[in-house]
């Protein structure tokens, strides 16, 4: 089943999207919003599922049109927003850039920080940003939304509570990372509003994709209309989905609608070796500064810049037919007027 | 106004308190919780204050009276829990249990995490850990309650933002603090749920206690019956909660709702040392951590355990008439038990 928020009031109005994104028919009757679907996914579902395929068979009353500039993300605010860094490779060269050791409880215990999740952007809205100094900068991830999950539940557990799956552009503002992670309390501002995929997911639209509690697809990013990653989901991710929730509710009940991050999807190159650049034959990445961190390491110094007002990115992905599964994140990047 | 919430549901029922903390009546007609209140709070305040106003006249209809029991946290969740370390002595403490120096920046930029606000304790609510090896501890703390806050507000804005105050007890996890912080990503498995005091107040509430941002008046803390702190909330707030949300949304918007915490209250001996325990004259602490800091200045290691399972902290707020503002934040630690 694939679900999406029109953009209205705060929490947006649920609908159903058929399976190839080009109709939708609202879920009226059965749930207003994604989250009040969540709350109690296990009663509605099932009726959102039969419309669902009503809708793909075309017999669904009162469908209508998709309008990808209509929908906010899936969840338009939420109270769990919480992130993980998954993607080691990724951790290591952040950490191989400084000439710092990565520790090895990092391949046992997961990285995870605490986001907020009151004003989450839509897919296509603008991101506001003070000034390009902040080392504006896009990360493309995946994420989960579970229903209640019980605290110190085990990864097997916490499997059964992941229901929805979609894209994540975690917005990061580098410049002000290094002074916030001194400061010893994790990121605040370094992290301003995220935005999500127009559509969400259940597990089973990914077919044989969904395996081991990750998604074994590749995740595209465009910069400016350039590819600039392609980096496969799947085999790189170290905490599958599963652990990553296990994680997260290990001293605390998670409520429904909690999304949980994957972390920026990252590939060492085929021989091990720090990810190439899509121009010379690599699978690039989903962030600015994984590729300044490479330079970094080959050249002493990075050579691309952050984001300036007016870039755009694009986070996409395609199953093994060419097909967009979720919709796209696209972004620009404007600067922030005070109102 | 005093606002309070029956606990019903996962958002609660709002209901309208009684200046002396003995009779209620319920909000509805204008608002069925403090998050659809708080969303809309220059149209709805007014109706509420007039209700409020009837109710302390003895003339508001249906009203009934006040049971503490029956009240879980104002906000039951929140899209954006965000925590502050206003109070430097407690910052300093910290670190010179561990001989290290702070940073000169940490006096004009203030510290702060984002917590998670899915699941807020009731405030007569059980505290479930799962072991006492985890080192729980109670941290009592002012927070505020705001309505929309524009991204890059300055202080001054943001003062005219904020709408409610209440207590805390930001339930930390010391064992577990150490290994988070040194993974540089701050607190998450180390912050389970927080709890707020049954009431929460407009600034108004607190006549000339409110001022420059900061509530100048002692707060109460009971460790199984036996007063362990009494520290002055007002005089060594580094940041007033107008700098604190100032800070919070310096790079993004904050969704109505948003709690904005002060950190532990904390207050130095008279003679700029150490605060002093209650039973040696001095003001005492407001969570376990400090007098254990303290003690390992003093004597080279501490002697004061964490909670243990039974053990029961009390939290609260007196005017200078010694009438209780918030009522009482009154928890006990228990094991938790798979259910």
């Amino acid at each position: 089943m694939k679900l999406a928020t029109l953009n209205v009031g705060r929490d947006g109005e649920l609908i159903i999207v058929s399976r190839d994104l080009t109709r939708v028919v609202s879920a009226t009757g059965i749930a207003a919003t994604l989250q009040q679907a969540i709350e109690d996914w296990d009663a509605l579902a099932p009726r959102l599922e039969e419309r669902y395929a009503a809708l793909n068979e075309g017999r669904a009353e009162g469908a209508f049109e998709l309008d990808m500039a209509a929908l906010h993300s899936p969840l338009p605010r939420t109270y769990d927003w919480a992130d993980g860094s998954a993607y080691l490779n990724h951790v290591q060269l952040v950490r191989q850039a400084r000439n710092a050791e990565m520790p090895e409880t990092f391949w046992t215990d997961p990285l995870m920080y605490q986001g907020g999740g009151d004003r989450f952007l839509a897919p296509s809205a603008d991101i506001e940003a003070i000034s390009e100094e902040h080392g504006i900068d896009f990360e493309g991830e995946i994420a989960v939304i579970t229903d209640d999950v019980p605290m110190a539940v085990t990864p097997e557990q916490a499997a059964g509570h992941i229901k929805l799956i979609m894209l994540v552009n975690d917005v990061s503002l580098r410049g002000l990372i290094p002074g916030e992670l001194a400061k010893g309390f994790g990121f605040f501002q370094a992290k301003p509003a995220s935005s999500f995929s127009p559509i969400c997911v259940t597990p089973d639209e990914l077919g044989d994709a969904w395996k081991d509690g990750r998604v074994h697809l590749p995740l595209t990013v465009h910069l400016n209309g350039d590819k600039f990653g392609e980096p496969e989901a799947g085999p790189d991710m170290i905490f599958g989905f599963p652990e990553l929730v296990a994680h997260a509710a290990r001293t605390r009940y998670l409520g429904a609608g909690a999304v949980i991050g994957s972390g920026t999807v990252s590939n060492p190159d085929a021989d091990g070796g720090p990810g190439k650049p899509v121009a010379d034959g690599g699978v690039g990445y989903s962030c600015l500064a994984e590729v300044r961190m490479v330079e970094t390491i080959l050249h002493g110094s990075a050579r691309t810049p952050f984001m300036r007002f007016g870039d755009r990115v694009r986070i996409e992905m395609f199953d093994r037919d060419g097909k967009s599964i979720f919709g796209a994140i696209d972004q620009r990047v404007v600067q922030y007027q005070a109102k």
